[in-house]
């Protein structure tokens, strides 16, 4: 399709799955799951990940039909660009960012041939002045005024700078260093701010601001207060704070800041983990060899992503799963639901990712598109969902694709045997039995015990949550959003939606200083209502 | 509409309201805000919350249509009978549970002439109880093997026995003690209890354990565990955990526990968070006297509730706007977005009220729905969100109807002025704008940067975010959802929906522990592809 036609339905790949999409695979049928071989056929690997897709309500048929789409899109081909440096932040014809997007080159620092060589290059560069920076800080030559070593880092940003690092951070906590704290700062709300630093040792704290334009509403607010009260602890903000930051940005000055680390425009917000925006706190809480797992982990699936068969690209199938799911058959939201508590803030993370790319009306040309774009994404863990949410997912009259991930190990490996197995099997139990009845369904005469079934969900599984699988979960959903981009012929790697929510905010802080001047307005007129007195 | 009708649209007001809905209220419209009065028209007043509405799609008309819906349904007929103990859990002539729905009464404590005497009567007793066991906490007359007092209780329980209780302890953390620290368990992932315990003092902590039935898989394991680890600790399990579950279960039983707070049939775990299930953990958190604000805030609220016009009875006025957006502008989900970091946990919870209790496909006499049931609920924090998922708000291809929560004041008082303004002004400010910014949209010549509009949202504002007004906050929506379920005339307080997930759960617990015997079954075979290896 490439940039010429708008419409998914008007390729001929489109026009087929709408065709096949009238009867879908029926999950509910005898043997539905287990005959022609369906369970063992409908996986796809990768080095560390298996996706298991047979509770889909796709046939070989469609699968077929969805590899004819994503070449008809040219998605591996444009996937390919992209790592090479293509400017795909834009929209022909109109004014827009021009960027290119190269956040997997933050992690194209194991081949000898990177994709991209410059920005691969810089990436590791960035990297060796973490390593020196962390090695400092071990070694305690960078310290603080009593000479103490740095045991805490309270990370301050917002949107891309926060979701993310605090995500991967939450899930790979059973890897952290006992020695050392991290502590996240984004909302504006000032009790964000004092309840973090009501529970610190400002003494032996590094504060890591992160704002690539370095102008950041909240993240500014939020440096404010935290420089506050270190200065009224006595101590010297300078000291305490590193800056992450776009170059020659107001916050890329070593006055104020102790270090400096670097941001792109390349590299979008919310695809910005694995650059220094998450490197410095993970690496900080982690130690640098287990950042460098990471990194691996989601170098690996970026290469597997320019596979062009389908059934063997696991992040591919995985996104035309999801363009099934929410084109041809209709759904307009996804859950991911992960059977892993180290995982209960991905699914925030992917929210933002997923719904902030492609939460779009028009496509690459400026045109009206004329089907749905991204879906609603949400998800809290499992088994807790299912003692909440699910009943919903299973007997609502909304009908949610659901994308179950679930590991064969714990992480902490603790575990007590109660009724015969452990935890861990209780959990993998309960994910395996949640995809079943939500394909499968149930008939029972009671009308209030039968379930309709033919729900789709997948499992994502791996051995363990590792820092190199989650590298690789992670990239996996980075390439399947950009593929679910390339599809809807959007682009996905813009925000202009974000803008006219802050122009209006602006008129209403003006309102609010300003007092009595602009009567009329609708601003002060809500703010009368609002404060129930003048503004 | 009572019992008898199944379909919404069989009604005369639904019909009118169908009618109205082809031609909704055009928010982009020049002064569609400000005119007629709108902005000031449309709030809605409780003691201590105000319901702001001009930025929803309704008109007089409309209104004065759902009122005329509220009254054909006899909503709140129903909820007055609900309050005096009728048996509203039930299907008519299946077999269901046919119990009482009285999470009301916990609350109805204050008034000399309680709705339902008994179950009132029951819960000042259980009140008393718990102020006795947190006074004898308090002198150390209840105290560890050493006499040392108790400083932290970890909460153990699932679902509604977990998301309720966190939710509101994250929301009052501020008034807490800060000499006493919660903990939660929930997950049956090990990795839960692990990361907790470690954690811990165990010496010093009380472990109160959760589960009306007392059979809930995940709880006891969890359970399971923390004995285990108190065993290894050589301390006595008996002296730390505390009971709460039914009377007469199999952990009612003083020979394992210290003590044994009671759960009764006639409240829901998701309605249950004013019972001893979330009152025992928040008196230890608060103190006594300020769970007696948070009960007194909702009791109020539950007052309000069995007023008959629409426009002065808050919770009635929420659910009828959220009937209009879902079922009759056919929105398939609804955002809840607090700009407040405290309720960072509130959608999480509201998420499991509102979904287990109307995400259902059957009505009262078990027929077949006609119309949608439930929402899908999901949400975060502003301003967070704004640099999250904002983007498909305002530009998606996808319309979410947006509820947002506010306070004017923050709860810790500290703050600093950053570019003349305070946080907490930012705050307030950015939540109006984005209220305006969905309905009114913008033109532009760019059509990256157009916004529709017509993005139905509403306010919920109060002074600040007290023990008092997180009750009242509570309690609109426990009101809310069981007035849509009267709607949509749905059993709001079963979910059987659950059942079918540990059925099949337990099915693939036998095939890992049986091993090889049962070879061809759907579990075992699933089971040897995701563990690659027989079972």
């Amino acid at each position: 399709m490439g940039n010429g036609k708008s419409g998914i339905f008007d390729t001929e790949a489109g026009r087929c799955l709408q065709q096949l999409a009238r009867q879908p695979y029926d999950l509910t049928a005898p043997e539905s799951l287990t005959s022609g071989g369906r369970l063992e056929k409908y996986v796809c690997r990768s080095d560390s990940l298996r996706l298991l897709y047979s509770t889909q309500r796709v046939t070989d048929q469609v699968i077929d039909a969805l590899q004819e789409l994503a070449d008809e899109c040219c998605l591996v081909e444009q996937f390919r660009q992209m790592r090479r440096g293509a400017v795909l932040n834009r929209i022909d014809g109109w004014p827009s960012e021009n960027r290119q997007v190269l956040h997997t080159s933050c992690r194209d620092i194991f081949s000898s041939s990177p994709a991209e060589p410059s920005a691969a290059a810089q990436a590791k560069d960035n990297l060796s002045q973490l390593k020196d920076f962390l090695g400092d800080l071990e070694t305690g030559r960078i310290s603080n005024a009593l000479g103490e070593k740095f045991d805490t880092l309270i990370h301050v940003g917002i949107g891309g700078s926060d979701l993310g690092p605090r995500a991967i951070y939450e899930s790979l906590r059973a890897f952290g260093r006992s020695d050392r704290k991290v502590y996240f700062i984004s909302n504006v709300d000032p009790d964000d701010a004092a309840a973090v630093l009501e529970q610190v040792n400002l003494a032996t704290s590094l504060v890591v601001i992160v704002s690539k334009s370095g102008t950041t509403m909240e993240t500014l607010a939020n440096e404010q207060i935290v420089r506050e009260v270190l200065r009224r602890a006595d101590l010297d903000p300078r000291n305490h704070c590193v800056a992450i930051t776009g170059e020659g940005s107001p916050m890329d000055n070593l006055a104020c800041y102790l270090r400096s680390f670097h941001m792109y425009d390349f590299i979008g917000g919310r695809f910005s983990i694995t650059s220094m925006v998450g490197m410095v706190t993970l690496g900080f809480a982690l130690g640098y060899e287990k950042i460098l797992d990471f990194l691996q982990g989601a170098a690996e699936i970026d290469l597997l992503a320019e596979e062009p068969d389908i059934r063997s690209n696991l992040p591919l199938l995985l996104a035309m799963l999801g363009v099934w799911n929410h084109t041809f058959l209709g759904y307009p939201t996804l859950a991911v639901l992960p059977y892993c508590q180290a995982l209960h803030r991905f699914p925030a993370h992917l929210q933002q990712c997923d719904m902030e790319s492609n939460g779009k009306s028009i496509d690459r040309l400026g045109r009206k598109l004329t089907h749905q774009s991204g879906p609603i994404l949400w998800g809290e863990p499992g088994t807790n969902g299912q003692h909440a949410f699910f009943q919903l997912l299973h007997q609502g009259t909304e009908i949610v694709p659901v994308e179950f991930i679930g590991f064969l190990q714990s992480q902490r490996g603790i575990d007590v045997e109660v009724s015969g197995t452990l935890s861990q099997q209780k959990l993998v139990a309960n994910l395996l039995a949640q995809s079943v009845a939500l394909a499968t369904g149930k008939q029972d005469e009671n009308p209030n015990r039968r379930f309709p079934g033919n729900r789709p969900s997948l499992l994502l599984i791996a051995e363990r949550l590792t820092p190199a699988v989650m590298g690789a979960l992670l990239a996996v959903y980075e390439a399947k959003i950009v593929f679910q981009g390339f599809t809807w012929n959007i682009n996905s790697f813009d925000q202009e939606g974000v803008q006219l929510g802050k122009v209006l905010a602006t008129r209403f802080l003006i309102c609010m200083t300003e007092g009595q001047k602009r009567h009329d307005s609708l601003e002060s007129k809500l703010l009368q209502i609002v404060l129930e007195k003048g503004c």
